[in-house]
């Protein structure tokens, strides 16, 4: 399973059904894979008072189920990651991962990151990559000198603020999360106010929330998961799902995508097929 | 889950993963239902040594796999009915399946049958319908007075010869199977010999044995699992798959395919997985 220099021949991003039906079968074909998950494998199914039509375990409760897929991927010695994976570049060869502190090189990807309902903002689709953006690290130089706004659900946005505000001359931060925020820098200035819209003329100039206006050149967010096109560029989306073929296989070549970011029905089988389909082809593709 | 008059919302055919998953599921939607499979369900699964990559069931054996898929089913008081489906036909409204000596009218079907790999006797495919057969139910009359040949790879064929020798002038019963062939009507004469090929013209006048050459007008062939699109006429074939959309749907509206019979990964995960998907396809086409 270990990979040389955080270069591995599968990466796997979720820890659902989905995400650890795959890593069983990438371990089974002998592939070196990473797979990242959040902290807390997996909140759906921890939160679901009984399962009854995942074939083998009747009327099971969905927190005995998850003890059970998580004691199957212990007992292969599979490892979950609990870095948040914010981008994936295509290279000439595979794919560059952004994860936390990290870059991680995977010659596949098998995305499984469970539904993603967000609700964008007014503007943030309009002006993504002119000024909005999902991963600090990946845009932040872009703002070197410049004002940007943070708007963050989860915790991670205090490290993302932190480095952006020894890059950009003004960080505006909006936590909306429910942890405490503690101590930031001086050019950091808390906002506690939510956000109503992304404004801009050929890119953002101004970031609107309740009470006020704020002259930005960017804006950067960070919500609990991030939109499948938004982690990968150029990913073609159905609906509200990553439109994969058959045998998974997204629109951009050597990526597949399994389990309820496929679309409905929303299902633990479903997602525990197409895990193992996904990390098969995978396993295929990379011969 | 019973249904009148032999008249049900679903019909199932098959009993492995697929058609067991398929038949959770329609349970679960409360839609009436009956499961088709063979009197022991499933030889595949347990004659497996072990099953590494079904999550949830780490370093299982094949059989113990299967008892807990018999289990799960017993416990929602799901009867498997263990008789053949020889042949099913599109209706003004739903499908008729021809079962052992009873018809049953369902008005979608989910074909579960596994894989079918068997090999075809040269003249096989080309005179199906112009003297070849797979249902004496079915086809039979068309061949009153007149002389046919059975090739038996099952028990269920001495059925079919008794059958079709109160029809036919002549029959001619070729039992490839082990059990003993006991007593058989007047006008049915035993080969013990291997089949070889059909042959004929614009329709089937011989059958071509090792060791002989036979006239016959028809054949008859029973082996244990029918191709899929000898069990539905019409229904598209890809390679040797039947040919299935994201949601299963096969090319004919209302029949849908799960499992290995829709193509490779031959795997568990996906049987059961695509069992999920079909059923709740076919109960959202119910309505």
């Amino acid at each position: 399973m270990p990979g040389e220099n955080n270069s591995y021949e599968i990466a796997i991003i979720g820890c659902g059904p989905a995400g650890l039906s795959a890593a069983v079968n990438a371990r089974i074909r002998r592939k070196t894979f990473v797979i990242f998950g959040g902290e807390f494998c997996t909140p759906k199914l921890h939160s679901s008072p009984q399962v009854d039509n995942y074939l083998g375990f009747p009327k099971v409760k969905g927190e005995d189920l998850r003890k059970h897929f998580l004691r199957h991927v212990k007992e292969m010695e599979i490892n979950i990651n609990s870095v948040r994976v914010s981008a994936v570049y295509p290279q000439a060869e595979g794919f560059e991962l952004v994860a936390g502190e990290h870059n991680y090189n995977a010659k596949s990807v098998i995305i499984a990151t469970g539904v993603t309902a967000a609700k964008l903002f007014p503007g943030e689709k309009e002006y993504l990559g002119r000024g909005v953006g999902y991963c600090a690290t990946c845009d932040g130089p872009l703002y070197s000198g410049r004002t940007v706004a943070i708007i963050g659900y989860i915790k991670d946005a205090l490290k993302e603020a932190k480095y952006l505000s020894e890059l950009c001359h003004k960080v505006y931060f909006l936590p909306l999360f429910e942890e405490q925020v503690g101590s930031l820098q001086q050019n950091v200035e808390i906002i506690k106010d939510q956000p109503v819209r992304i404004n801009g003329q050929q890119t953002v100039t101004e970031l609107q929330t309740e009470g006020r206006r704020i002259a930005v050149n960017g804006v950067f967010i960070y919500r609990q998961t991030i939109l499948p096109d938004q982690l990968v560029p150029g990913l073609e989306i159905e609906g509200s799902a990553i439109k994969v073929n058959r045998s998974l296989e997204t629109s951009i070549k050597g990526i597949y995508a399994a389990g309820d970011c496929t679309g409905s029905p929303y299902q633990l089988a479903k997602a525990v097929g197409e895990g193992a389909v996904a990390a098969l082809h995978a396993a295929d593709f990379l011969g």
